[in-house]
């Protein structure tokens, strides 16, 4: 059976460059017609940002073989609209995937990752979406033992589908013995911040953020859980941010205006 | 009774000078001691974009009198882990208030908007958040008749508090008649884009990003719906992103790896 039939957008966060958005051509080549639509420096920690008091330059590059590729001036977020706008022109990839990204983006990092705010992106245009991340933040980070992993869940996608308003988050423990896949929950856990604060040669002050990750999550059934204990962490995305639960509580108060 | 006792974090993502967030001290100065931490220029759709790549400014200015206020190089994010970090110093203030945004942010908007993500920041914060924003683009917009409702919104959440994990996102129809307030869910909506394509004068392209917000939804419970018909929308938000309805699904799916 022939699986060279999918049109595939590659996206990522840490540039056209990047050791990780290589490895997750070079699987996705083994499944259809690969176009990556990149960031030309790197995106990190962008988030859901777009741009929109400047204009975008996408222009093509050759990098790697039989694969049609533009670097793009703008976020993550803002290659996946250029992508569908103006090289798919309307007629949707089958499949978006965006990574690998060097360093987790585990529980709350969904929300700052410009890896993972790509994959929502093309999930909001109702294109399937994966989003995928190794936790090793260095540029020679090995991705090999990921592969086999990123080609079984995007086949899984491509023939199951994908509820509606429903991305992946897939995550890759550090180390290369993996124990399997676990389909978790977003862990409760979040970023105690510091900024390192310094004086430049004129005496004043800038900061750099910094910070330790903290989980305040015990359940085995969060991806934090998963990846500490050896498995690939799956969780399923939506960008409905409506507190649902919520709504009958506040629907209880009187506001008096 | 005096409310004046509050400890209040006033941020936007318009800028510290634009008149939205003038007008948000304005009624915050009659519920508390106010502390603004904004961005030092337009941060429109920054979405929940962190800076890590580069050191943040942060410098005090005098604008308004008898409120403390910095000034921020970063995104509306990094204002309020500045100033969570940096300026409260671990004693976090009673409430985070953003905005009020030049221009609605009803729907998916949660997610591209600054002025929400500065509110999503606060709630990951646990502190009790609310982003406001009005369906007035322009620099000169009038935010006179929000004010009572923003002041009744912020002391019923002072008075009551939030469930952990959620904030606010409350926006104002166009106009000055305002029907009441209705609690919403985010409505099914997306941007339909567009990029404006151009030559600069050496004959290469660039694009600027434009669109039309298109709402796929008929229920008579989203903001969307509550805009257009002269209410004040009040969205509880939520940062789990899990789709926990879809976890059962992939729980059934056979992996072969």
């Amino acid at each position: 059976m022939s699986t060279k039939k999918y049109k595939i957008l590659v996206v990522n966060d840490d540039g056209i460059t990047a050791p990780g958005i290589k490895a997750l051509i070079e699987v996705m080549k083994e499944l259809g017609e690969v176009t990556v639509v990149a960031p030309d420096s790197p995106q990190s920690g962008m988030g859901h940002a777009i741009t929109i008091g400047k204009p975008l330059r996408m222009d093509k590059v050759s990098l790697y073989e039989g694969v049609e590729m533009y670097k793009c001036s703008g976020t993550p977020v803002d290659c996946v609209k250029l992508a569908v706008t103006k090289i798919f022109k309307g007629k949707k990839p089958d499949i978006c995937v965006s990574g690998i990204n060097h360093g987790l983006n585990n529980s709350i990092n969904v929300l700052y990752s410009g890896t993972m705010s790509a994959a929502v992106e093309g999930a909001i245009e109702s294109i399937p979406s994966i989003g995928f991340s190794l936790d090793d933040y260095t540029w020679d980070a090995n991705f090999e033992h990921c592969k086999k992993y990123i080609k079984e869940i995007c086949l899984q996608v491509l023939k199951n589908g994908l509820q509606p308003g429903v991305l992946l988050n897939v995550n890759f423990p550090a180390g290369q013995q993996l124990k399997g896949i676990k389909i978790c929950r977003q862990a409760n856990a979040k970023w105690a911040e510091d900024f390192d604060e310094r004086q430049d040669p004129y005496k004043r002050s800038y900061y750099w953020l910094t910070g330790v990750f903290q989980s305040h999550d015990h359940g085995e059934d969060s991806d934090v859980w998963a990846l500490n204990n050896g498995f690939v962490s799956v969780v399923p995305v939506q960008f409905d941010m409506t507190a649902h639960h919520a709504i009958s509580t506040l629907n209880t108060w009187d506001f008096n205006v």
